[in-house]
């Protein structure tokens, strides 16, 4: 039996050195459970005088990536640079080689996610990834493990912990995008280009990987829906506290009769709801599967310990499989790459959701009959209408929550309704979903 | 490569009809995941003349548990029969005989867990038991796996749904216990003797199993601290939503000092909390650890299909080391055999909590400086107070929230009060969490 277990880590920014922080204050913890030490052996980085982490030889820092992928001593490479190239290529040689493999790499995932599953298969190592996805929460384990009787019916999740901070701030401070946005850079929670977190992508990253393990089916990342936060206004959040529903960043995949649906946007969710009370940095993802009901994993979704914990867990995994011979016991998919079946995901267009709208209108009579009119052509029907202030002859808020309707009906009827003269401003349109 | 993964099922009653159920209706998808079928080969039943599952041959059943546990073609044993004896004498023949062993036996676990594990830790075969605390959410893979990485600080479980749903009847419709618990035996979530799940022992059996895989260390059952919600009062119910806190009976582990505290009892937590909104038959567990922080695992925690998701999931689990040769990679309680570390169980009388008091007690001047000062001699300081009507002469409630103590005092000082003859009835006392 091996003495020891030998990590060749890839990069040492946030979450590597989380990764060297929890082996660090945990390793005699880690060592009870696998039954011998995690070590590592080798750390690459870009720039070889960047300082050690303390009680570390210097000789631990490479910058050649050889010595990490021809070391014998190296059972497990783990990937936390980031980025497509060199990453990409690093993992392929590291499996090729017959390194087992655990990287955070949601975007890599995302996107080359299928080249890489399918040749970590082939060798017949470990590709394990539970870091890429809302953090330290074990949410891949139970979509390919704990949940795995089960055939997934739906997924709404908050995973993105930026936008949802954000989010949170509209709502419960009353603040506007910009304020809050700049609130959340000021305390380190937003990048100086928030673009990824505020458009939705890094939440569609995060789909498209839980997505591909729940169905068994390889995505095309360009067929998510994808729409972000910095459309939202405090008007629209508190219409919807008006109707008891929060506004949440969702990412939402169902199984619609045999096609996906995979979207990220903007979503109205009861209140009442427990994805409606996930608020600040956390995520939570709410999973139905036919067997086990809905369910929910809460947590903490980025920072360089919560991702570390995922990232060291799934190097426990890892080794616990090294030191029984069992490395590729569980698919990198989920599902057997021969046995993955390629499924449709649906067009935006023909989704059916219920919706919110706000019309901005001409306060005059007539405006609500002509709007509901055309809704009605379009086989959208209301549910309830708000309608304050008044402000004759000047532009008032026409508020509307509809029963389920087609999306692509949906903007049909708003194209007619943006143009009558009655209406002075382009609609807001924001999906809704009661999450069962 | 084996071409099928043989089951033999211990018991065929709402678990184990579910678990048929389950590998029926999603047996092609375990499949995809598995890699070859898994195919139930004997049931074990007292009475071989009820009725047998549909499709199935009736030389299915057997009434001979050499039949599954001699059998060569059976690889994993499923015990889902419940109960000591005989379930714990099969469940050690089959481990003796190399068979994997998956159970969702809580009070055995709970009783017995030492002398299972060590038997397959021995044997090198595994023993799986996500069904057997909180039906199918996987927190015991959680604690095993997800979280292993980290060291755990703290668990807080509404593990018994019976009781919650219980108190969520009490909380949300002002029913007394007498009248939730009838309604909730009525509905069938309560059985006709309620004395397990409504007394906290059905819970204590579950945070043993819990406090032992979360802390690496053997548990004595005796040792939990274990106390039910049949003293649960409206009136309580009431004044914990002035101080916006809910009534829940929760099971609490916690480390301190080397020490861990292991305790089940009604809860006030407030309203704030997660933990909080999880009402009727759901079950939820907000696990911290010191990497990922604070996390919550949400779900079912009863029912054929719930529990049988867990069952069905571990067979998944199982089968897949089975087929790479992994099995005995999970140390069954979760640090493995010969690095587990007894710990002393904290006594109750040694705890530090905040409390809720309800005195009964005589309106008349004096009443509150004398309670006050009796709590302030053994060092309990009052954090809040609320008293309301009165009734000069007569019995009026008094309640107060106090700041940390030591448990040992509060009884000394109750014990004091409760001799005042201002004092008409036993003081109600409920330990407060903040659940942080």
């Amino acid at each position: 039996m091996k003495d020891k277990i030998g990590i060749g880590l890839l990069g040492l920014g946030t979450v590597g050195s989380g990764v060297i922080d929890i082996l660090r204050r945990n390793g005699e913890l880690i060592k009870r459970r696998v039954g011998v030490p995690v070590e590592v052996i080798k750390i690459l980085r870009k720039d070889s005088n960047k300082p050690v982490p303390a009680d570390m030889p210097r000789n631990i820092i490479t910058t050649d990536i050889k010595e990490i992928i021809d070391n014998p001593d190296i059972d497990i490479v783990v990937e936390v640079m980031g980025g497509f190239e060199p990453a990409k290529g690093y993992i392929l040689n590291a499996i090729e080689n017959g390194k087992n493999v655990v990287t955070a790499n949601k975007a890599l995932l995302a996107i080359n996610g299928e080249e890489l599953y399918s040749a970590a298969s082939e060798r017949g190592v470990d590709l394990y990834f539970e870091g890429s996805v809302c953090g330290g929460i074990p949410v891949i384990k139970a979509l390919r493990e704990g949940l795995a009787a089960n055939k997934i019916e739906s997924i709404y999740g908050i995973v993105n912990g930026t936008s949802n901070f954000i989010i949170t701030k509209m709502t419960h401070e009353g603040k506007g995008f910009g304020d809050a946005l700049r609130e959340t850079q000021a305390l380190g929670y937003a990048e100086a280009d928030p673009t990824f977190d505020i458009e939705g992508i890094d939440a569609a990253h995060k789909l498209s990987i839980l997505v591909n393990i729940a169905f068994g089916t390889p995505v095309d990342f360009k067929e998510i829906y994808t729409e972000g936060i910095s459309g939202i206004s405090p008007m629209d959040i508190n219409y919807a506290k008006e109707f008891n529903f929060r506004v949440k960043l969702l990412a939402i995949s169902k199984m619609k009769n045999g096609s996906v649906e995979a979207r990220v946007h903007p979503t109205l969710v009861p209140c009442s709801h427990l994805i409606a009370t996930v608020d600040g940095v956390f995520n939570a993802v709410y999973i139905t599967g036919d067997a086990v009901g809905p369910t929910l994993f809460y947590g903490k979704g980025a920072g360089d310990l919560p991702t570390g914990s995922a990232v060291v867990s799934d190097i426990i995994d890892v080794a616990r499989n090294i030191l029984k011979g069992g490395n590729g016991r569980i698919p990198p998919a989920s599902f057997r790459e021969e046995n993955r079946i390629p499924l449709k995901i649906l067009n935006i267009d023909d989704i059916v959701s219920m919706y919110y709208f706000r019309f901005t209108v001409l306060d005059m009579p007539g405006v609500l009959s002509r709007i509901s009119g055309i809704l009605g052509e379009h086989k959208i029907s209301i549910a309830s209408v708000i309608q304050k202030g008044r402000q004759e002859g000047g532009n008032v808020p026409l508020v509307m929550m509809t029963h389920e309707a087609v999306e692509r009906n949906v903007k049909n009827a708003l194209l007619e309704i943006d143009r009558l003269t009655v209406v002075s401003e382009k609609t807001v349109m924001i999906r809704v979903e009661e999450g069962k």
